[in-house]
């Protein structure tokens, strides 16, 4: 057995019985929805820390998106050989590592970002939180990192909200964006599985995306730079899909555009738009309409709002609509936008749940989406609506809300 | 202007000034060749702060390829307002960065690998260091991150080799491993250029990759995951390109390879092997011969080794070969090896120079690859014996070996 192999070997036998269990995570990987874990993450064993200098807060519109951040952070260290230790929170403080660390070389860091908000009662609520933990745990497998029971980091993380909670901003739109962070911590140039991780959570109050309405934006449609690839990583919320997407937005930020729309292939498919899902609502000839967005082929992230928009809309949008999955190009929006049948389009995402579109540049033209209900169309206004009133609990729907206790 | 546009136009203009240049750096970005400098990287502002307690040195056997590291690290740090900072050599040390920063998140991060050899007057060479910059230079510009003068950069690590020299391990095939790095520092979770970066060099003693000789590898032809892809960034030195690779290779490395040879696309085009280059040799019918490896079409790296192998080759190989970059398949490998024209296979890299193949497993079956000169075949051993002596300065050539000073 070579040198190389017998690193594998021993990485995959450590492995097995902490975080990452190689047999199961790398079975049909690219489309794999179900995660098993053999992670001992153990939210009853939280030591907690508390600051003794609290910082001042900020007042609400004095915030900007992940520039400050709240009184603690929430940390668990991982390694191959003992697996996941106690968690801990204590006041907030840079990371000391290695400069030969893994994370800075090989990119081993994924993320999730979530929000908490502050009800009429003054309970810290999070939004679909379970989706984030399955979401972040099948980022990890894709790339070795330790796997853990989403369950306990959530118990983890509402202590975490509960001591913090002061720093959740009141008030529609404004709300505390959690960013769960886990990174490869080996120190080593060698390239292979890390054998210690760090997973943390850290907490930046945040107002509304937009301060009073909507503002549409204008997306470029870009076929010469591709975020994601059939076989790639697309699909999952790892810092490599980020930084390689910047150079592309500047250029389109140079010709007046807020964001890509990301084509695929010699179809031009439309995939998703900056670093949110894209949804096109058009009007057929005989009077029905359709809701669509592309399908998680691999190469779509999977997002929480976009999840959630789906299933309401199919509840709730009057019955001449569908509400589709489905493949569609940049030439049927053009068609279908000169026809008069392209009736509104929005991004969606966690940061702003929807985002108008009112024009998508394309070969030198911008394609001009209607902007019906003064700044949005009207199921992007209604959706934002829904959700938001899911979100601060002014409304139960399927659970979807979690108060933290 | 909406605040996300605001936000690129400002960081626009203050790139203008310093570091990346938004104008240069995104013409044809994918396929770019040449980096004009704009930064203000200047090595005579180098400040030295020695330890005061040396490391231990390890004796050569002991060696592990990224693990230990010399007494000192060269740092430059980077801010949009100011551009390039004093370039310093200190005692090797941690890194302290808040947990916001945009490294542990959006893989605003790059890395070159080269090694530095001691000769046998005891002087310390690098090997081809300018492309090592080039490379660098086009990495960060496809990122957003500053570009720099890598005259200046150079001139840095020759002083940073000098003073760490007696870290320079003697012996054949023993060298000392450089990692140039490049990082985002700006402590922010909005995604954008970032405004702060670190530039660092650490450098690591390394032995021979194979202790005695060569080690044929055996590696598996994959397809389902995909490394790199047109309009991607498979051919810059990224983070972004590494980590994702990880789970592949250990899917391999249970059935037995070393490596993946990665495939891409419906026609199975051999591109890379893990994270080196591949070179194939092929007898025709007439006689001749062929060494070829895939062209520089964007989804490979530009690798050094590569490139010294391509220009060695053309010069020195006996007259009935020919030396090609173009593409070529998989099922042309296995065709080929079936009628007995494949007469030997590599890979090349920083850190094994060539890399002889013995096998690639390719839909359940072995594609033998013949090993003629007992450990690899010829033309491997001759690049290999070439390549080694140029770089400990036992032959010069066209000034590829740089002497430290």
């Amino acid at each position: 057995m070579n040198a190389t192999l017998k690193r594998f070997a021993i990485h995959s036998l450590r492995a097995s019985g902490t975080g990452v269990r190689a047999s199961q995570v790398t079975n049909s990987f690219i489309n794999r929805t179900t995660i098993r874990n053999f992670a001992s993450l153990d939210a009853s064993k939280l030591e907690i820390i508390k600051t003794t200098s609290p910082k001042t807060k900020l007042p609400n519109d004095q915030l900007v998106f992940g520039k400050t951040f709240t009184d603690h952070m929430l940390e668990i260290e991982w390694t191959a050989e003992a697996g996941w230790g106690t968690p801990k929170i204590s006041p907030y403080h840079n990371l000391s590592l290695d400069p030969s660390t893994v994370v800075f070389h090989y990119a081993f860091e994924l993320f999730e970002g979530m929000k908490a908000y502050k009800d009429k009662n003054g309970n810290i609520r999070t939004f679909r939180p379970d989706k984030n933990m399955t979401r972040m745990n099948k980022s990890a497998a894709r790339i070795a990192l330790p796997t853990f029971d989403g369950d306990e980091l959530m118990k983890l993380i509402n202590q975490f909200l509960l001591l913090d909670q002061s720093f959740v901003p009141e008030g529609t739109g404004y709300s505390l964006y959690l960013r769960p962070t886990l990174i490869g911590t080996t120190a080593s140039l060698g390239v292979g599985t890390p054998d210690r991780a760090l997973l943390y959570v850290i907490a930046s109050p945040v107002g509304p995306y937009y301060s009073s309405g909507f503002k549409p934006v204008s997306l470029e449609a870009t076929g010469h730079a591709v975020r994601a690839w059939p076989g790639g990583v697309g699909d999952k919320k790892l810092g490599a899909n980020y930084a390689p997407c910047i150079l592309p937005q500047l250029e389109a930020a140079k010709r007046g555009y807020a964001q890509n729309l990301w084509l695929f292939g010699e179809e031009g498919y439309v995939t998703e738009a900056g670093a949110m899902n894209a949804f096109f609502a058009f009007q057929n000839a005989d009077g029905t309409k359709e809701l669509t967005t592309a399908p998680l082929d691999g190469t779509i992230l999977e997002g929480v709002t976009r999840d959630s928009i789906l299933q309401l809309c199919k509840e709730r949008l009057p019955k001449e609509w569908t509400v589709t999955e489905r493949k569609f190009t940049i030439h049927e929006v053009e068609e279908r936008a000169q026809k008069g049948q392209l009736i509104e389009a929005f991004c969606s995402g966690t940061a702003a749940v929807v985002s108008p579109i009112k024009a998508i540049g394309w070969k030198g033209k911008d394609i001009e989406v209607p902007i019906v209900a003064g700044s949005s169309g009207e199921v992007t206004k209604s959706v934002g609506e829904w959700i938001r009133a899911i979100q601060y609990g002014d409304e139960e729907y399927n659970g979807w809300s979690r108060v933290a206790k």
